[in-house]
């Protein structure tokens, strides 16, 4: 985490009021003041639509929310954690699909007693997870209101470049099976947060100095991921057959992209580094999942197993043996709010 | 309302679970067998990313949300209505930059005991708006997940089909200040249903027999707009020179443009209707609002004043008087839970 801009109050915002209390406009004009147009803004916030730049003929859209409760606990994620963490996850599903982010469009949703530092801190995040991960891409509009419960629904634009989009389906026989990316960090960081700061049920701050080695690094992947977003492009130049990125683990994504391919991916252990079953259960790293012909991958990515001919009821083997379709979801499986 | 499907438990829905209780998986494939493909579909939902075509090289985007508590009740809105609602103000956003809607992505936040009928009614109502208000625009992707709060995030794409955007800055000296659609008529449904069927401050369900003449239609409006969304491009290619939708009512809205445009806007009250009063007041039609070279108006826009050198402190004019920027949001003014 020591790398990243603290999260804390923002500048230029000494009385800090709550979002209940001040207008809509000023509430826009903090977000606004910190989020500088991109490179494909045509017409950017303030009129009654955005117009983006699509200079290969399409455009490629995603949208995702995180919400408080089932996706994230205040206690752990301050704003600028989540505007970073709502970008990020929007710009992985882009670059998954061959794509160059554009731009990212921001709902926000947010209850009366929230402090306008919150808002400004969740700018400063949008911003440099742009800037970091996909420069030139920015927020080019977006909606606010007030709500009971704290929600960020992004949605996020991308340009093919003249490239087809690179499907989960087109994995092929014979091709290498390849990541860039993490696998497994992030989901340890949210195991070390429901084991060390969730007592009783209910989430609390982080204490650094009660961190392991590596526990930092894993509670920060789990905040602020940070996938390879320009490497989504690089695998489609390089004429990857398949791409997704892996948000639900690799067994559960692999198993995904083997089913819409109708092949079996053969995943070898070793492969998976020092924690195989933390890769293939954990997710919320936002690697990207890429099939190439064999011995054609890209710089950026390294070979984790081939496609195999589809063997029944086992769409992911590793060393030949079946895998589950298992993944971890604490907020949802053991959460004080499970569902 | 009655020319309207009618809202209620949704076919092949016989068991009707909670949204808890059920996959994820049952949940989208509701949703996607309720919204065909639309016209500019190059990749629909089911991968990372949906793929929309482009074909002028740019892309129109908005996105709007709507909250259960400050933007809607349970009680007066169906999953139907809401469906249709959050698809047709989003249209407006898109039409009103000239552009002709191409696709809707909608990310909903659901609790966990609202019913699979409601998703299903939700679905019915956003394929409907989109093949009422904009035919050949399709839901293309989204994103579902639980929340305390009922929060449906709807962003739309459009394509300006190689004319420039109609921005709300551009209206000039001179020109005829015009609309299209209704004035005041879902502001006035939204007080009957504040007045009538919100008793102790809490919202119980509409009793059609206890509605006057035009009080029916008048929330029909409130709960399901429907726009002159192909009016947008029609205004466009006939020189619009300022558009906008008129969401919080006239006064406000005209001034908005007033001051992107640094004019007055003078209009003529005789051209406001039976309840001029509404029609400066009340929002939520998403008539769209237009400049015109003088005497230039296209078919569906209607002259209601022009535009004049701008008078210091008054951006609109009613009859030649300052007309204060009111507008009347019961949601937040005078609901339950006021902002």
């Amino acid at each position: 985490m020591a790398d990243l801009p603290a999260t804390g109050p923002a500048d230029a915002l000494l009385d800090d009021p709550m979002i209940g209390d001040v207008s809509e406009g000023r509430v826009l004009r903090t977000i606004l003041s910190r989020t500088p147009a991109g490179d494909f803004s045509v017409v950017g916030p303030g009129d009654d639509a955005a117009v983006i730049a699509a200079p290969s003929g399409s455009v490629v859209a995603t949208t995702d929310t995180l919400v408080e409760g089932p996706d994230f606990r205040a206690a752990w994620s301050g704003g600028y954690d989540l505007g970073w963490k709502s970008a990020a996850v929007n710009l992985a599903d882009i670059a998954a699909m061959g794509a160059r982010p554009t731009a990212l469009l921001v709902a926000l949703a947010v209850p009366k007693d929230r402090r306008l530092s919150f808002i400004a801190a969740l700018a400063d995040g949008l911003r440099d997870a742009c800037a970091a991960l996909a420069p030139g891409c920015a927020v080019v509009g977006g909606d606010l209101t007030v709500s009971a419960t704290l929600t960020i629904a992004v949605t996020a634009l991308g340009d093919l470049e003249g490239r087809a989009p690179v499907l989960r389906s087109g994995a092929r026989i014979g091709d290498d099976v390849a990541i860039a990316g993490e696998m497994g960090v992030a989901g340890h960081g949210l195991s070390v947060l429901f084991r060390r700061f969730h007592p009783d049920g209910v989430a609390v701050p982080v204490v650094p100095s009660a961190l392991a080695e590596g526990e930092a690094d894993a509670i920060a992947a789990q905040l602020r991921p940070a996938p390879p977003i320009g490497l989504g492009p690089v695998a489609a130049v390089a004429g990857a057959t398949a791409m997704m990125d892996v948000s639900d683990g690799l067994a559960l994504d692999a198993g995904r992209m083997a089913e819409a391919s109708d092949v079996t991916i053969a995943l070898d252990r070793s492969a998976l580094g020092a924690h195989p079953h933390r890769a293939l259960a954990g997710g919320e790293d936002h690697a990207l999942l890429a099939t190439f012909p064999a011995g054609a991958l890209p710089p950026g990515f390294r070979r984790i197993g081939s496609v195999v001919p589809p063997v029944r009821g086992a769409s992911v083997l590793c060393d030949g043996e079946p895998v589950g379709p298992f993944g971890w979801d604490p907020y949802r499986d053991g959460g004080a709010d499970a569902r």
